[in-house]
């Protein structure tokens, strides 16, 4: 699962680092959202443990739509692999999406942000993995 | 849409911030691009004006082929809810082809820029949006 | 192709530059890794040298599972234009995470990491591509 995080007021310059982070979502722990996100998939009984593996990316250059409103956005990706039906991936989307949505505050009074959630099939018949060490 | 740049000399080792970036393409600031990208996309019809979301990632550790030449590329992902047909998904990597495209130029006499867009169905069946604050 | 990577720890909080990096994979150069990624595409034949464009994303924020198992992983995304069979996108995956495993060593005894390769294909009809210079 790919989450470009956290939560940026729509015209943020500064640098990404943890700092900066906290300024605008104090509330928000980008580690924390990920732990979220990870339980509630693990919950939905489609997964291994060990194979859920989500990274959060905060985002030094964005932009959102054309105007300059105060407004922000976290999406996600949900990618798994492929062979289950349509009422399950979006039942698993939705488990991402309020996991992330119960975690984000707006930075600022009357900012609106969307939290979106794409699931991604992966082809399970070309994928490959390893596993070293152990 | 996710577009990892700004358009870094291939053989380019130093931190990715905006002082260095200035050093090789100069003309360029990530924001204005995807300002330009952004404009090109809500001219289209296509979008609601706080759905167009963009992201510009300056890659700090890439390779193109295996020689030493220099030159460079800026890669665009661009991600559209599906049922949009394919001359509408192939005018649309168009127009941000040309947006990106009118605003890269080489870092170096005799360096190619590759600008390349990746039109990308998200399926709306499974995709899960929700709105906070406002 | 995109390799989030190098290799972090588990539960490695320490901003993702290269002396953090070194600490934990001494032997993992995130640009050797692409330097032997790219040239085993190449090999394949399936590929012109300039368009084998690879970067590498150090992770700052990541989780795997719901366990504090000391653990890593690498996850590669292999981008590919549409029409070839699945015995060849099988083999180009298989061709990067042989690639990918050979360089990557456990940060410390015991941890296991999983090293894995998506393989996508881009929509030919829709893609875009413009040269810029040269």
């Amino acid at each position: 699962m790919r989450v470009p995080c956290p939560v940026p007021r729509n015209r943020f310059h500064a640098p990404p680092d943890y700092r900066d982070h906290r300024k605008h979502a104090p509330d928000l722990l980008p580690e924390e959202l990920l732990d979220e996100a990870n339980a509630a998939l693990l919950s939905s009984g489609q997964f291994q443990e060990p194979d859920i593996k989500s990274r959060c990316v905060t985002l030094s250059t964005f932009r959102q739509g054309t105007e300059p409103a105060d407004r922000a956005f976290v999406h996600a990706t949900l990618q798994i692999l492929d062979g289950r039906d349509q009422a399950v991936r979006k039942q698993l989307g939705e488990l991402v999406v309020n996991a992330i949505s119960e975690m984000v505050r707006p930075g600022a009074a009357g900012q609106t942000v969307q939290v979106t959630v794409n699931v991604v099939e992966m082809e399970r018949a070309t994928f490959s993995k390893q596993i070293i060490g152990g």
